[in-house]
């Protein structure tokens, strides 16, 4: 039987448990393949840990030249995160006649267009199905299964840990702060949550996003961008109050202008298949032309989910299907064709705004007549009870009809400006 | 570029679908795969009808051979449904030299281990990702996506007649019948719905999902299987105070004792994925060892689903993903690994059962003595209000603990040979 060698650079969590399929599955993937995989190098700067998976003897190295210089070697899986060191090795993998596999969301969505041209100038491949919604076979549905069809839309919850905040924020009233910590403490947000929290993770998918299913080229730092760490209690409880869930959405939608790309919390009908995904997983609604509204649902991360795409895309590589998918779709090429993504100023969509403003007379027409002045028509406006009745400021919740980006911004500036509100507005995103 | 050219058996709604992707979207799958798919010749005995979409002269022919016989057709689009002719005309179009793509699960079902043999022997492909939940890409996740996996249960809605009929009756409490006839009259049902409501479609769809992700060669008629034409408004809303929800679910599940197969009107909790599955809307749940549990939900059917399916499989098959993954699986082939089915008595399971019993003093206690001889533990038992206190018989409604299928079966017949049951006892599977 043909065997494939592959070497997997990073053995942190996700390395475990690839090293946990590819070495004591490997019979098992024969059998089922036709082709036998085997694992003969991993490297990692630590060679003590326990990752909870047997390894053979000599396998494990902190010298990454048993990886890069050895011929046999066809396979690299690149595990070690983030953009540097994972670029040069990843280059260096190219230039040493090795496919790659990778889980790295950063490094594709910042250095995509650099590899793909890299690897197709040599004649090699990239697959990342495990870089967006690892459970989910997203990549590969775009790629492969939905490929007859002219997408139309991807809405998507792609950050487990966002997703574990706000379903934990609704399900028991709690402080975000408070959720935060308990997805510390149960490993589902880093001691530092920032690119979480604050959208960038979830931005960086969105790019890769675009350019699989609109062959969008954009830069992820130049997406509109919220992220749950705005979220107070009180929008959940508010969104529960109007039929709604609040989700970190990332979406990519074609409008007459170009294609719409944003991540924001966003309150949606609690009876879509979305506002149902709870806990740390990971859902996405795809919409084609012919096949209408495909809904998935997974974990998102997590070794043994991310480990499964990982391994899928081993094996595809391993038999020659990565190669004709990176040969057909020509990802993040000159030849590829794509739509051009809008000015993320002109998007337009209903806004809810939050606002501390002083509890008197006057202040709510003035409010009005401020957004009146951005041409931003009030769906509604709700004054919750106050906290307590000596407290001088009270929020303000106000459902905007549809506005653009540009004009909420000025608004909520205008706003920011007065004397009457307290502190920052804040804007979060409505959607049928 | 390089041009491939494909011959369509059948002109109907799919065919017309099919063509409308493969003329109409031509070039823009060019562009997107880098190869130009080309529908040369479509054959079908009505050359009349209007099927909404333009077909260039000289497409459209009553006669096989220009299909058959043309040698630069290299696919073969099988859209004719039922065993014969499709078998005859997918043999001799193999014999022909040209790879299948099929949409009918009737003939992977019943004649899959000849077909895939034969393809194997000369050297051409099948794909058949339309003939399971068209808008779900399910096989392919199972044969590529999940690959790294070994898969522990699918438990999937893969009929969207019975669904729509089963989120109908919840919906607004109607009768079977009535919203059978509502069904035929949106052109959900067929004049003659008999394969859809009892359970052979999503059997034989169960029979393809079990080769596929278990490698396990069962004849579809030999699994169990409860249609969802005995289900009655009042087990429906008897659902509803448990908390649960009916869905005619196809089940495939490893147990120590072999691979469980079975399609029964199933009662699930109501915040299941699967019960929130509603419309004639299809969805799949797989659970992996490593992945854990995935879910999928679509269009199971219709023209422009099944097409998207039936073109992302003519794409594959122009671009060789498809002979990658024919040659790597080896379906129905005796190589394949694969677990054997369990017997279908052996399976073991909660119930429900509902009879029609005489309303007097003694007939529960008789029931009760009945099931234990049997050794079933009654979960509970409940006795609806009498539609007319006139009535001398009454529904009786039992949910039983875990208890095999030889022994519910012998159970229930000896219940319905009592004199105080009337009619035949309804009995529906109950799943956590």
């Amino acid at each position: 039987m043909d065997s494939v060698k592959v070497g997997l650079l990073g053995f942190g969590t996700i390395g475990g448990g690839v090293a946990d399929i590819l070495i004591n599955k490997a019979d098992q993937i024969a059998a089922a393949t036709g082709k036998r995989i085997e694992l003969v190098k991993i490297c990692d700067k630590d060679l003590t840990s326990d990752r909870g998976v047997a390894v053979p003897d000599g396998v494990l190295t902190d010298d990454l030249s048993q990886i890069m210089d050895n011929p046999e070697i066809s396979i690299v899986v690149e595990l070690i995160g983030g953009i540097e060191p994972a670029r040069s090795f990843v280059l260096r993998a190219l230039q040493s006649g090795k496919d790659i596999v990778t889980a790295n969301k950063a490094l594709i969505a910042n250095c995509g267009p650099e590899l793909f041209d890299k690897a197709r100038e040599l004649g090699r491949t990239i697959a990342f199905e495990a870089s967006v919604c690892g459970g989910i076979p997203l990549l590969s549905s775009i790629q492969t299964s939905l490929q007859a069809n002219t997408i139309n839309s991807i809405k998507a919850i792609v950050n487990g840990t966002c997703n574990f905040i706000l379903s934990k924020m609704e399900e028991d009233g709690s402080a975000y702060a408070d959720v935060l910590k308990e997805a510390q403490k149960r490993g589902y947000a880093e001691a530092d949550p920032t690119l979480d929290v604050n959208g960038s993770d979830s931005t960086q998918k969105l790019a890769i996003l675009a350019q699989l299913a609109f062959g969008a080229k954009v830069d992820w730092k130049q997406i509109s961008r919220v992220g749950v760490d705005v979220v107070d209690a009180v929008d959940v409880k508010f969104a529960k109050e109007l039929g709604r869930r609040i989700r970190l959405l990332a979406i990519a939608e074609r409008s007459s202008e170009g294609l719409v790309l944003q991540v924001c919390p966003t309150l949606i009908p609690e009876t879509s298949a979305l506002a149902k995904v709870t806990d740390a997983v990971n859902g996405a609604e795809v919409v084609g032309d012919f096949v209408d509204s495909v809904f998935y649902q997974g974990w998102g991360a997590g070794r043994r989910p991310t480990a499964s795409a990982v391994c899928s895309d081993v094996i595809d590589t391993a038999l020659g299907r990565t190669r004709i998918t990176f040969d057909s779709l020509r990802l993040w090429s000159a030849e590829r064709p794509g739509v051009d993504v809008m000015d993320a100023k002109k998007i337009c969509g209903r806004a809810y705004l939050r606002m501390t403003i002083e509890d008197r007379v006057g202040v709510m027409a003035q409010v009005a007549a401020a957004l009146a002045a951005h041409s931003i028509s009030i769906e509604s406006m709700l004054q919750p009870t106050k906290a307590s009745s000596s407290d001088d400021c009270t929020s303000l919740i106000i459902l905007t009809h549809e506005a653009s980006s540009e004009a909420l911004d000025a608004a909520v500036a205008e706003l920011d400006s007065k004397s009457f509100v307290r502190g920052k507005t804040i804007r979060l995103a409505v959607r049928d």
